[in-house]
């Protein structure tokens, strides 16, 4: 923290401010929830984590009839300083291009949002290089926020990956976006997080490894796909990067800015405000998981908040999910980010609340109880 | 088989006729999906089991663009002599009344197929009585074919549950279904299958135990919920029906007919046809399961042209999909049937096309591959 310029004690106040106005899940819509799915024509608690989903929304939204019409998928892009001690398969300027290539609805978040009628939505809060011009596509395409703090986190071997200053203005970031999202017109009742950063599993890794108190091997894995040499080196820089920060998990904004990212920090303030509003919030992968972790341990009330959309196979997104007492939805060997896992475990989450609003009563169709 | 009558043995050639006809999967159309994947803008295998999807729906198709837009939800219902026994939770007059909630539109298939935008289609076989009179829901009911072969099954615990004809005649029926749906102008590119039958888990834990060699109790479940007292009793019946019937896994039909049903006779016709016709099989739960089991006794090549949708909690759920090498798209504590846990996973599939048809490849959109 010694390089930090001094803090905003303003925006931290406000922070935490705002957490401290997080309520628990809402028990009185839960109750009248799990009641009137009792009384739908199936036997009680046929329908599993169908029913747990429909209920859980009722607590976060405080509506027993919570609506999820409106879907988006916020996407926070950043760079890593990091990414130049060789710690991914693939080169930093995949970043920007993979930026462009959400916006022109050419990426694999962009079919599958669509395929649950989700928007795109991309935040750049630190991509480092220019965002390669395309043409987007004018149905179906990304919308691209530009908010960039600075052009990639520094070297977190080095020192702090960023200022306190620059992580709280990445989840100030956040959080207006979810504002936005929620006045335009369009509105948003459900939101899944992801994110593209290359070099940002090393973060996701440094930061699952503070808050669980893990081993880093233990939650280091292969990231978009390094061999298990590159996997040995980027567990030595994760390894550096903590002997040099020193990172304090009962501190989570000083975490977050020594091993964390621009992106990361994105997706902290979506899920706060999102709480804040009663959106529900779809987890992704690995790092929108390492996100949550820090996301929770600013206040823990935001937990139950949580949505668990699928299980990587990032050997740390187990780690961080049985940290957070979170069980995905999905588990289908996803290793992607970008928000891949959240779309398509939203289509679980619509069918709950197709279940919920649609389907008949013993009463109302006539057809006998149990015996 | 000593209750049966002579063996309608023109039926029984046809059908193995039909069966010798299935092919392999088609690798050449596998190896092209695998290869236009591999050029896709993410990491090589990042999008896991949708990456496996897409290049199975190319092998049972034969297509490597293979299309899952005409979807539909077979939803095969018969009533089980051996209910009587006391092995389900609720009373045998649900069976015609759930048929009546399909076709209202009221039930948790007609949500779950809605909100995938799958047709439901019920086929009685062996409802026991009348289906109680429903104005059907013009937007999104479900239709109902009738074709009743007998008012349920004779009680297993007695002799077989039906005749080899009427086994061979309810898989005609599955296939006559199929062909009907393939050609009506909707089309069929997608099946998932399911059903509706007091007491049919009772007939599939029989049909577990027989072609997994699996003792009675390790498959045996509380089914729709009763009580350990009932799943106690439920295991008796069971073992007094293998006893009685001493069914010959190395004769699946006769199996069928002697403890099996007639709604899971229709599936395995089901099964049978749409694997003639190259249209994929997405499989429910334990029903349906056992459904697969006999179809793949009867024809091994019958098994990678099957989906497992998920794993319900029924423990010879779990038995049955070991057995037959599927792994399953959804594990969702879900334990109703009706094709529900098929209906979910349908969404997956749907997805995986996306996936397969919408992005761009890293040629095209210009992105840097691995260093």
């Amino acid at each position: 923290m010694s390089h930090d310029a001094p803090t905003d004690t303003g925006a931290e106040g406000a922070l935490r401010a705002a957490l401290d106005e997080i309520e628990p899940l809402d028990a009185d819509a839960m109750a009248v929830a799990a009641a009137r799915i009792d009384l739908l024509t199936k036997p009680p608690g046929s329908l599993g984590r169908l029913e747990v989903l429909a209920i859980q929304l009722a607590g976060i939204t405080g509506r027993p009839d919570a609506r999820v019409d409106a879907r988006a998928i916020i996407v926070a892009a950043a760079d890593h300083g990091v990414a130049r001690q060789g710690v991914s398969a693939y080169p930093a300027e995949v970043t920007a291009q993979m930026v462009a290539n959400f916006v022109a609805c050419g990426a694999a978040i962009n079919a599958l949002a669509g395929s649950v009628g989700a928007r795109v939505v991309v935040v750049d809060t630190g991509v480092a290089g220019a965002i390669p011009p395309v043409t987007p596509d004018p149905k179906r395409g990304g919308t691209l926020i530009s908010a960039r703090i600075r052009p990639g986190t520094a070297d977190m071997t080095d020192g702090p990956a960023m200022t306190r200053n620059e992580a709280l203005t990445a989840i100030a970031t956040g959080r207006r976006v979810v504002t936005a999202l929620r006045g335009d017109g369009i509105g948003l009742d459900l939101v899944g997080i992801g994110e593209m950063g290359i070099g940002n599993t090393t973060a996701a890794s440094a930061l699952a490894a503070v808050f669980t108190g893990t081993p880093v091997e233990a939650v280091t894995g292969h990231g978009t796909g390094i061999d298990d040499a590159g996997r040995i080196r980027k567990i030595a820089v994760i390894e550096t990067a903590l002997a040099r920060n020193r990172p304090d998990p009962a501190d989570p904004l000083g975490v977050l800015a020594a091993v964390g990212g621009l992106e990361i920090a994105v997706l902290v303030g979506v899920i706060v405000e999102a709480a804040l509003q009663g959106v529900p919030v779809v987890l992704d992968g690995f790092i929108s998981g390492s996100a949550a972790l820090v996301a929770v341990a600013l206040e823990p009330r935001l937990g139950p908040r949580l949505i668990a959309g699928h299980r990587s196979t990032e050997p740390g997104h187990r780690v961080i999910l049985q940290h957070l007492g979170l069980v995905p939805i999905l588990e289908l060997d996803l290793r992607l980010g970008e928000a891949s896992g959240a779309a398509l475990a939203m289509a679980v989450i619509v069918a709950a609340v197709a279940m919920r609003d649609e389907m008949a009563s013993f009463d109302s169709a006539g057809i006998a109880g149990p015996t």
